[in-house]
């Protein structure tokens, strides 16, 4: 399901328009980055909280996808951000992780860090869903 | 605060790259729109959760900025999203409100919706804060 | 499913020692309350966070559940709870509402006020899941 | 603030009735721990989701609490729990740590786990508020 997150990530308008990249990937884990300019920046110039919530979510989404069967799709049911430091940074890491595995829902964690990964400025924890194939049941 | 609000809600960059706008605003309550075009959408063709989360969140941010004393700043401690249908629409709202207004957290929340407020894509809870003015201390 | 939702509150037995009652209950509602004593407190003999969070959790869980299909079972998937000022009442009430009815996932939300109604303590936002009898599948 | 946050959390009725012991505690991380018994049950004989949310909940805090100045008091702003598995276990241990301490706000996050801390049934996300002493403002 690897090929298919990367390319299912290529279909999201939203990621471009972030300027968003998938910089690793494998079975249970997605890294995403996303670097700064204007038109991501909340008021006072740095990163948006809408900005680190949706490359968290997306990171989570596609984590979670990577354990699903073929043909799957994958939903966001809720996603919860704590914003722990204000984002002050060139370029913002997320990396989504699957924490439990079930067949309809998979708890996946992400963190939201600085390039070098060593500040962290949010935290993100979501639900995820597992849409079976309509061709396959 | 009202006008403050919006003057903040012009320099986010990010607000801008959304194509979002302040639809209406009064104290403990703003109203957001944002219109469905390619630049927003997830796989589908459907508004992002992350765009969903966004405006919502910019929603309570300065729905407890109304509240707050002059020269305060908001900042989004946590944001919580239930996503509850895929938002198949050319254009959501996100209504914003405050729900406890204190001297430091706010508690807010949102809905988001169709243009005609009828459909229910997703609700959000936001814990928001209130920086004092530095030259105020 | 109201009578069953009432035959499984029972068979809760931590229901029971928080002394919790089901004061109302219809398709989509439940309200449960719960009267103060020594053995529910935080350290400064108000309702511990961890009382309103139960009663609110399963208010929600059988509000969803009086929605679902004849033996089904419900399942929190994920509980929140926003604790807007100390809950100091001698009695408090949870009232928990389906907000979105799925084949799998109620979306629901809870107050938790005191007896009249008319100060609220604290909301929560539950999504519930749908089980369905192994013997119907 | 170690012996301070067992002196507070032999306060805590609530605590008591659910026979939660701290088993270990340094600065920034606590864990307690339950065992089961009927009084503490869902409806199939399980641990309460309340339970576990109520013991994660004072596991982080109380270990905000240890990163305080003394003379501080805690409070929880608002807790989420992630429900991964039902909780079939004879006993259960909630271990919370703080993620990032702030001034005014603690970010914690806890897990339930088994008692040989293997099995993950639960996470939480949730943020903690210092109050300062009031003799001391």
């Amino acid at each position: 399901m690897i090929e298919e997150a990367k390319r299912s990530f290529e279909q999201q308008g939203f990621m471009k328009t972030l300027g968003a990249k998938i910089i690793a990937i494998e079975k249970g884990m997605v890294k995403i980055s996303c670097d700064l300019k204007e038109s991501l920046t909340q008021q006072h110039g740095f990163f948006h909280a809408g900005v680190i919530t949706s490359i968290a979510d997306v990171a989570c989404g596609y984590a979670a996808f990577t354990t699903m069967p073929e043909g799957s799709d994958v939903l966001s049911v809720e996603i919860k951000t704590n914003l722990m430091r204000a984002a002050k940074a060139d370029r913002i890491i997320a990396t989504g992780k699957v924490i439990k595995s079930g067949r309809t829902l998979i708890f996946c964690e992400a963190k939201i860090t600085d390039e070098k990964e060593e500040t962290l400025f949010a935290t993100l924890q979501g639900t995820m869903m597992c849409l079976q194939s309509k061709t396959k049941q």
